[in-house]
Formats: C-alpha cells, sequence, structure tokens
C-alpha cells in the first residue's frame, strides 16, 4: 500500500449545505457529485437520508445517474438512539434505505455530551457506537465513524475519547474520523493529540475533519495527516456553517505539492481551479477573489518592483506554478507599472506590440493621463482592450453614435413615496435616428435601458448581454462633488467582461462604463 | 518584562494597500490609524514615502493630527541601494522625509535575490543591511528590519539567512521580522526554522510576516510565536495582495484567547468585530460573512440540534462566548444580547433607555427591518442617533418639510461635452414656501446645493457644514437594478458626523443621507 496516499472525503453537499448562503437542488447536487467523482474524490457525503426529503431524492435520484460511480457515494446519519435497537431505529433504517455502499455514522465523544444531551452512562454510549457499526457493517461495503468533538472531547476526559474510538474500530468500521466540530483548536493541539491517537490505533487508518472558527481548518488538517491521518474530510470552496468546513481546495494541493502526498493525479489537479469556480457558480455564490490557489487574485501581480522581477523569474514571488492548479498568472495595471506590463496584457489579449513602436508611448502616455484622472484598469479588462485596439490599427468600428440623453429623477410627496426615474436617447445607427424614452427603479438602471431598447433593432444580440455587477467607487473627497469611477461586470452565454467609466457626474460615469460594455459585446460579436 | 506580551505591528496601510480591490485615500489612511490606535495597536505602517506622492502626503497630515501618537507610526522603505551612500540615496532620504520616529527596512535575505536580482555579493548585502541600520538608528526611535523571503532564504542556505539577521542585529535594529513572502511555508516547517532562529537570536526580540497563499497564513504566524516570536505583522481582515497577508483579525483573538499571550486589554477585544466592519465600509468592500470571530456568520446557527443544543449550553457548539470579539450568536431569540448594545449605545448619546421600556423592542423591530432593507449603523452614528431619539420622547423638531424635488442630468454632444445636472427643490419651512433651483457638477450635488440654497435663508449655520466624504455601495447584484447604500461623512467647525440612506434608486439613497446630516446638524446647533 502507498503509504503516501490521502483517502478525500468530500462533504460539500452534507456539511456543506449548513452553510447560510448554500442551497443546492437535487439536480445542482447530482451535477456536483458527478464532477467530485470526475475529479478524483474518492467518497463524496451525499446527505442524510431521514432529515429531509430533499437528501433522501438525491439518493434516489443517484442510483439512475450513468456516469456515477455509486461505490463512492456515502450516506450520513447518526447511531442509534439509546431506548431503541438498530432494527427499530427509524434513523438506522433511512440510512439503509438510501441504498449506497457507504454509510458514515458521527457518535458521542465528549463525556459532558453523553451525560447531558444523551442523558446515559459512558458505558452504554460505547454500546451503542459498538453496535450501530456492527449492524451496519453486516449491511453495506463500508463504515465510516466520525468521533464529533473529539478534540474538546479529549481535552475533558483523554482515555474515555480514545475508548471511543477503539469501540468503533472493534465493532469493524473502517476508518474512524476526529472531528473538530467546534473549530476551536490550535494546530499544535491537534498535532499532539493526533499523535496519541496514531499510537493507541497502530496502523488502522484514521481521518479528519475540521471547521474554520479560527482560520486554522486548513492547518489543522494537514497537520493531522502530517500526524498519522490518511483520510480527509472537507468541502470545496470551504463551505460550511459558521465559518465554514476546512477547504478542500486548499488541503490537496498544500498535501501533494509541498509535501508530496498522492490525492490526486496531476491533470485532476489542474482541474482545481474550475471545480471551484464551477461550485460557485452552481450555487450562485460570489467568487471570492483572494482565496488561497483557486482564487483569480491568487497569482495577481501588482507591485512594479513584483511585476519586473516576475517577468524574469517567476520564481522569486510565487510559491508554486500557477497552472497547476488550473490558474494563470496576472498581471495588474496600476500607477506603478510600465512598458513590460502593458506588453505582457497585450499578449493576453493576443495583440502583438512591438515595445519599440510609437504605439506604445502612445498608449503608455494616455494610460498615465487616464490613471491621473481616475480610471483603474485592474477590474476593468475589456475597456483595457478596447483602449490598447484603437490605439493600434485593430480600430472597433463605430457601432453607433448617440447623440443626447437625459435622465430625469422626481420624488413628489403629494404623489408617491417612491421616486420615478425616466430616461430619453437620441442615437444614429447605420444612418437612422432612434429616439426613445424608458424608465427604470434608478437613473442608471432607466438610462441602460433607454440604450439598450434604442438599438436593440439593429443588434438582437445585445438581448442575450446581461448587467450582473455594477460597483461605484468615490475617487477624491470633495463630498458630492467627488469623482466617481463606475464598474460594470457584464456577461452573455459564452462570457463575462468588465469596463470602467469616470466623471465627476455619476450618470456619465455609469454612461461611458455602459457604452464600453455594449461595444465590447458588439466588437466580440463581429469576430 | 511581560513575556507573553505580543507587540502588534499592522501593515494595512501599506501591504494591506496591495491587494487588487483595495484603495484608501489620505483621509481613509488617517480614519483607520486613528481607529487602530485606539484599539490598541502598537505600531502603524503608514506606506512607503517616496514610492508614490499619496503615501508622502499621508506622512505630512499625519503630523497635524490631534487623536494621533506619532510614536506609533512607522514608515516603510528598504535598504539603501547598492551604489549609493545612505546621505545619497533619495529612496533613504525619503524615509526620514516622512519624519515618524519608526522605520520599517525590508532587506534581501535569500542568496538567489542577492545574487540575481541586486547583483552583488553576499558580503555586499549584509554591509547594506547594516549600513542603512546604523544610519537610521542614528536618526529615530526605533528600526524595524524585515527579513524578505526568509523562509525560501533559509531552505536554499541558512547559514546566510541567519548572519543577514545577525547583522541587522548587530547595526542596532530593534527587531527583526522574519517575512513569509510568497506564501509557500507548512506551519510545522515555520515551527522548526522558528526553533533555529530562536537559538541563535537568544533574548533578541524577533517577528513573523506571513502572505496567505497556501491558507496557512494565521496558522503560520501563530506558531511562530509559539517557537519565540513576539513581535507579528498582519493587516485588519487580511486585506494584501494575492490571496492576503496574515488576517490579524484572526491571530489576535486566536493568541489572546487560546493560549493566553498579551496582545491588546480586553475591553478593546470585544471592538474586534466593529474594527472589522470599519475597515471593509472605508475600503468599499463587501463584508465576507463567514469570515473566523467577526463575520456576520461566525456564531450563526443553522442546523436545528444545533440550535437547540446552543440554547441548553452555549458552550457546546461555540469555541469562545461571541461577545469577547464583539461579536454575536444568531439564533432566532437573539433579542438579549441586541437589546445590551443598544442601551449601551443609547448611553453614548447621553440617552437613557429602560431596558424594560416598550420603547426598546420597538426599536429592537425598527432596527431589524432597516438592517434587512440594507440599513447598516456601523459607519453612520448620526443616522442611528436620530433614529433612537425619534423612538424616545427626545424627538427631534420638524426642522423642514421638503415638499418634492427634481434632478434633470442631461448630455447633448451638439451643446457640450460635459454633462449638465440641475436640481429643483420645494420645501416648505416655518410656515413659508420655498421653490429653488441649482445646478451641480452631478446629479447628487446638484440636489445638495438646492436643498441648502433653500434652507440657509432660515438656517444660516448651515452655510459652515460641508460634505467630506460620499461613499457608495451595490448591496445585491441585479446590474443597474440593484439596491444602494449611500454613506456621507460630513462635518463643521466642531466636529463631524456620518449618515446612511438606502434605496433601488441611488438619488434617493443619496437624499435620504443628505437630509439626516442636514437635521443632524440643525439639531446639534439647536442645543
Amino acid at each position: 500500500m502507498d503509504n503516501k496516499k490521502i483517502f478525500l472525503y468530500d462533504t460539500t453537499l452534507r456539511d456543506g449545505t449548513q452553510s447560510e448562503d448554500v442551497n443546492f437542488t437535487v439536480i445542482d447536487k447530482i451535477r456536483i457529485a458527478e464532477r467530485l467523482i470526475d475529479f478524483g474524490i474518492d467518497c463524496i457525503e451525499g446527505g442524510w437520508p431521514g432529515s429531509n426529503p430533499r437528501d433522501m431524492e438525491f439518493f434516489t435520484k443517484i442510483q439512475t445517474v450513468k456516469n456515477i460511480d455509486i461505490h463512492k457515494i456515502s450516506a450520513f446519519g447518526s447511531t442509534r438512539r439509546a431506548k431503541k435497537t438498530c432494527e427499530s431505529d427509524e434513523i438506522i433504517q433511512a440510512l439503509l434505505e438510501a441504498n449506497v455502499p457507504n454509510i458514515t455514522i458521527f457518535g458521542k465523544t465528549w463525556d459532558l455530551h453523553v451525560k447531558e444531551a444523551l442523558k446515559i452512562s459512558l458505558d452504554e454510549n460505547i454500546d451503542i457506537i459498538s453496535d450501530t457499526i456492527r449492524y451496519l457493517k453486516q449491511k453495506v461495503d463500508r463504515v465510516f465513524y466520525d468521533a464529533e468533538h473529539f478534540f474538546d472531547g479529549y481535552k475533558a476526559n483523554p482515555d474515555y475519547t480514545l475508548k471511543t474510538l477503539l469501540a468503533a474500530k472493534d465493532a469493524g468500521a473502517d476508518c474512524v474520523v476526529l472531528c473538530e466540530t467546534n473549530g476551536g483548536a490550535m494546530p499544535d493541539e491537534v498535532a499532539e493529540i493526533v499523535k496519541v491517537v496514531k499510537n493507541t490505533l497502530g496502523d488502522f487508518p484514521f481521518g479528519i475533519h475540521t471547521h474554520n472558527d479560527c482560520e486554522m481548518a486548513v492547518a489543522n488538517s494537514v497537520m493531522a495527516v502530517r500526524n498519522g491521518a490518511s483520510h480527509v474530510q472537507g468541502t470545496i470552496n470551504g463551505y460550511g456553517e459558521r465559518c465554514g468546513n476546512a477547504n478542500l481546495c486548499s488541503i490537496i494541493p498544500n498535501l501533494q505539492l509541498k509535501y508530496g502526498y498522492n490525492c490526486i493525479n496531476s491533470e485532476n489537479l489542474s482541474k482545481l481551479k474550475s471545480l471551484s469556480y464551477f461550485l460557485d457558480e452552481i450555487g450562485n455564490l460570489k467568487h471570492f477573489t483572494h482565496r488561497p490557489y483557486v482564487g483569480n487574485s491568487a497569482f495577481a501581480h501588482k507591485g512594479g518592483v513584483h511585476v519586473s522581477a516576475i517577468l524574469k523569474n517567476a520564481k522569486t514571488y510565487e510559491h508554486i506554478e500557477p497552472e497547476l492548479v488550473g490558474n494563470t498568472r496576472r498581471v495588474l495595471l496600476s500607477d506603478l507599472s510600465g512598458k513590460s506590463n502593458l506588453i505582457y496584457k497585450a499578449k493576453e489579449f493576443g495583440l502583438d506590440i512591438d515595445s519599440k513602436s510609437e504605439t506604445v508611448q502612445t498608449l503608455l502616455n494616455q494610460l498615465k493621463d487616464l490613471e491621473n484622472r481616475g480610471f483603474q484598469y485592474e477590474g476593468a479588462e475589456a475597456s483595457f482592450e478596447l483602449l490598447i485596439r484603437n490605439a493600434m490599427d485593430e480600430k472597433t468600428p463605430e457601432f453607433f453614435d448617440i447623440v443626447s440623453y437625459r435622465v430625469i429623477d422626481e420624488k413628489n410627496k403629494a404623489l408617491s413615496v417612491a421616486p420615478m426615474a425616466e430616461a430619453t436617447v437620441k442615437v444614429t445607427v447605420k444612418g437612422e435616428m432612434e429616439h426613445v424614452a424608458a424608465i427604470g427603479n434608478g437613473p442608471v438602471n432607466a438610462l441602460d435601458n433607454a440604450i439598450r431598447k434604442a438599438l436593440v433593432r439593429f443588434y438582437p444580440s445585445l438581448k442575450s448581454m446581461e448587467l450582473v455587477d455594477y460597483k461605484v467607487r468615490i475617487l477624491s473627497h470633495n463630498g458630492t462633488m467627488a469623482t466617481t469611477r463606475v464598474l460594470i461586470l457584464s456577461k452573455d452565454e459564452n462570457s463575462s467582461w468588465s469596463t470602467v467609466g469616470v466623471a465627476e457626474n455619476i450618470i456619465d460615469a455609469s454612461y461611458q462604463a455602459l457604452l464600453d460594455s455594449i461595444i465590447y459585446k458588439l466588437m466580440k460579436d463581429s469576430k
């Protein structure tokens, strides 16, 4: 046996959904399970059958999905209740009804909980654990035992917690899992306690399950593995209740790239970023750009000193090659940046600029001027691409010309509580004039509606375009006279792009960013 | 000396601003510095004077701020360049021009960098370090030495890296700081290396500075402290380049509550959540709800099993009492904590509310509703005070009544490049009607001008009022249809105050915040 092999156990579909902002439908859950298996996860906890109808539906549906290797799916539940036998306990029977070859049950480990929550003797709790595992092990291939509150329990009564683990082992569990349920433990104490467990269990496999309440979930998982754990439980992107579960997107590359453990093959590792994005998309969650390894900023460099060093020798400011986890280096454009940034960036858009050409100097001057006025292209790559193209021979065609606009915002106590926003736009397209009006729930929304209303007859593809995010930032500090920067994120069925506008007037700044976004879309479609 | 005292060094204003999405103005930076000192941070790195004009402006302005203890401010820069003396190196001289009693300089530690980036001999680099520290130490009270890439350097050439530390110590540095610059180290190797440093430096104080590229920044910082470091560098909320710097909002409670280190007093610790929010608000960043200790979800319980256990005995599912860090448990029946907060807050404004009165319950319900709609009073204390006063008998008088307003924003290519913004306002004051018009360089500015133009005849003190800052935050993600929150900071010759408005329509949200600001000013003056 490969003693560096780590068994990856994913609980995104069960513990992950305990997160306040995570809700998956049954179809979502099946799509995620397919993706996780494809990625190389060893076992996927699908839910707690019996706790709610949706979880049972998942187990029913998953049986019929072709791509799913059912041997990688597990059902989760608790040990039998004190006053019931396994046969008579509906909770245990529901686990069997899930009809999957793996079952994970959690049991009490902390003496306080045995006495106060279960109100039974410590020995009786041991019987419950043994009993349940022995019973289930006759029915399914594998039984995993989650020792809830293991670390808090150990600190209160070490002997008893170890006894519960040995009981699970003796009853036939395939693996016992040390759960750091409250997320309050520190890595050095986890390491010490895991050493004792390792001594107690010998070669018997055990796992780790942590929570991130002290920002230590990843560290605690890794420390457990370093001291003998060979099974790791976690969720994609660290979804989970409170501060989340252990984040597999950090644990996997840490174990594999930093210590040489064998988690998944390296081809799959390079799908890590795309897996992380997929989960955010399905969960309708905002992508956290600073997420280790997989975030959009994880390999983004801003400081000018760094950038020139990066271009020389990436190793100096990057701990791994971003491609190993499917990420890419991003050079950010800020006032610190110079010519080398610009050329690097243009290359990303497939544009080759000669570093000695006049275009580069013109562009640099233009950029400097724009940045002084408050433009910022770090979050507005589509506007930047339009800028470069316009400076080169690759000019974007004039798709339309907006002659004038007017936005009216009105509130009158006598008429209504809500204010009214109306926009009118006069535009010429291909020699024809359009003059339209539209309302919106604010001035920018009204203007956006009016512009698109005027253009859609000529460019029907604008129908599929959507504004996803709209950000406003006030730059200088003269109260409401401040300069305003607007960032807009748009998308269609194929991609998303971001644009920027800057003006003293917030409507005008929004107008600029809206125009760039529409022009970018039309340019993209015309290719 | 208290050997459990940890020296807290904050670099939010310098390394934190390397984050892609963090941009502070000079006024922002000064407000943050005040807040950090009030919180109990020992030293605040203000910026890199000489690297850009904005950072130098910070050091000039901070000298004039009354509340700032200048002994807690540090300027950051690099060691002198190879071909210059300290006297002739503009970078070093700019550090002195910052005119603060602390200077932090970083130097090369990794032999690869000395040879490839500086292109000098290893000995020459040692001279540069010694020289720079010795020179600066004659000019200022304290010199901190940041050993860049310390851990990568140590792995390549341990002896040399230790030599650079000893050179810094011998040259008179007050503390040397081990920088985990690339964020690629694991906690067990950090612990091992720090042990060697401790043996090498003896009682000489050293610090730790980490990055979060492996989700290990907090763990690595804590492991360094466990093995002898007594100075910790980090940023609030872990802002920083790529995956961020070490998050002080997790490190401080971990060290203090889990190990008993002495970081700050416990009264200040209970301001942690509010500090974290304040930074997000000033930085115009979305609050990350799952953030350990300070996130809105950090003590939120969803699972039905958990919630009933929590109500019986909080300890079973919470690793600390949330109040220790100023957070609150979020279960359905959490009004108690809200109530005591409210009473505490009212007291700050000199208002005594009876905890058993109906007013408190009414206010709590009102607040809950407002917060659901997107109101947030963390950065808008004047609006909050008005809310409390209105709920009590202390009603603010009706100074004026705005009957209607209209804002027109117009752009016409044929007429001018700049758009035109005009506002009209109809208002009754003391039985008289005023109907005025004003222009502005944007719709909100025009509205502000018109309202004040109408009122100033009746309330001349409004002349001395000024809007200092105007922030816009988009709350939900439906493109330009999103809900908008506006925060306004106003001042007169005596004080400054902040107000909030929330609406779908940005003009209406701004209008609400403007009104609150004017009413607050008039209330203040009428006393």
